[in-house]
């Protein structure tokens, strides 16, 4: 009889810019060794609403000096033609000192001396959640990672440069 | 050695409009709480192909007299975007008494008295699906959701209002 | 005292074409019968990164001869919209002897005897998989998937007919 055992930890990464994917597998093949787990899942989870994780390749297609212009570079375009930064947002509509007649009042950070709410302006971050995973359960198989020859786990970053945290629960049988 | 556990349940949800928002993070808390796991994972499932689930924030941004003129306005804007319930779909032309030349002879509920067949023209909400989730698999940890301060669960209606059925599945360990 | 167990499978799918759905959920029930788990769930996982898998009803829609101009159509419609073959993504601009200047030189398979090299152009079918799931974990309730009148499992072909390959887990109790 097999027996079940899990094992959790948690990581924070320092994100630098918009749409920028940050591959991630190295550190989940490790939560798996340290837990031990010869088969079972791995639940990887953001604790955020404006990043997510992704099962991807993790080109970076050298288009120029900077990995920017790269892979990320197509789906950047993708993500914003779905919901544009340039937009109009109801969530950005921050009712402050600066802005009397806006519209949101709610879910706020306290204002600055000068009456200023310093919230991001990320409504299309919030919709772009929408094609990514807030959490994804992979399967773990003879204590490794079940992936195929380009899968790589990537955390992505909807919204500006941030600190983020990702969760990592491995469960299933030792031997 | 830890005891392995699990707990299912089933609850319905009365929604009100297309592109509602309904938080169920209360519900979840719940159920985890009854299910007397410790540490595992709760798999929320909904039984339909026209709504979903989703984690994000539950900002209803008070922008004129109703919730639905809020946040989810920003969202449904967006999903909208992606695939209008404007556009033709094949899924709606549907053959009856009214539409001879309809396409869709199949996956078809009964015609009333008059022949006519009274289905949802709702090839959008089909589409939309893709931007939602059926099921989502969430870490529970110290018998709660392990969640980030902006993180709620909610039920998202593609469709218009309807019966919805969402079930709660919580394995892991008790102690 | 419910003993916990697992089981795992894979099987490989022939695609035909792009935006194939195919519907795998007798494979998947076949799967759940061999493991012998009566409550827990199904962890399903591609291993690849232009295919994906969705929960959607599986409507062959019969307009015309073929099924490709079905309920697939739709949603085909919708995913190339998103993210269209026709756009110029950095992902397709391949460095070879054919063009000499092409920006992406990494990732790639061995040229020919021409100094040509075949990879698939296929940036957008990397940018539609932000709207499928690599994996999916379904609740497993009396030997059976549970699922709704409509929920059917499908493995949808984003890119052109390939060989893919689709993991099957089992976790929980067998009584």
């Amino acid at each position: 009889m097999a027996e079940f055992t899990s094992h959790l930890e948690s990581k924070s990464y320092k994100t630098r810019y918009r749409a920028e994917f940050i591959t991630i597998t190295d550190d989940i093949e490790q939560a798996i060794a340290r837990s031990g787990v010869k088969r079972g899942t791995i639940t990887i989870q953001t604790h955020h609403t404006t990043c997510g994780v992704w099962v991807n390749e993790n080109e970076k297609n050298p288009i120029g000096p900077s990995e920017e212009l790269g892979y990320a570079s197509d789906l950047r375009k993708i993500m914003d033609t779905f919901a544009s930064p340039a937009l109009e947002y109801g969530h950005n509509d921050i009712c402050d000192a600066h802005n009397a007649s806006g519209k949101r009042n709610t879910h706020l950070c306290e204002p600055d001396e000068n009456g200023e709410i310093h919230e991001c302006i990320n409504g299309h971050a919030h919709a772009q959640a929408m094609l990514m995973h807030v959490s994804l359960t992979l399967i773990v198989e003879e204590g490794k990672l079940l992936r195929g020859q380009w899968q790589q786990v990537m955390l992505v970053e909807l919204d500006h440069d941030r600190e983020r945290t990702v969760s990592f629960l491995v469960q299933g049988v030792k031997a």
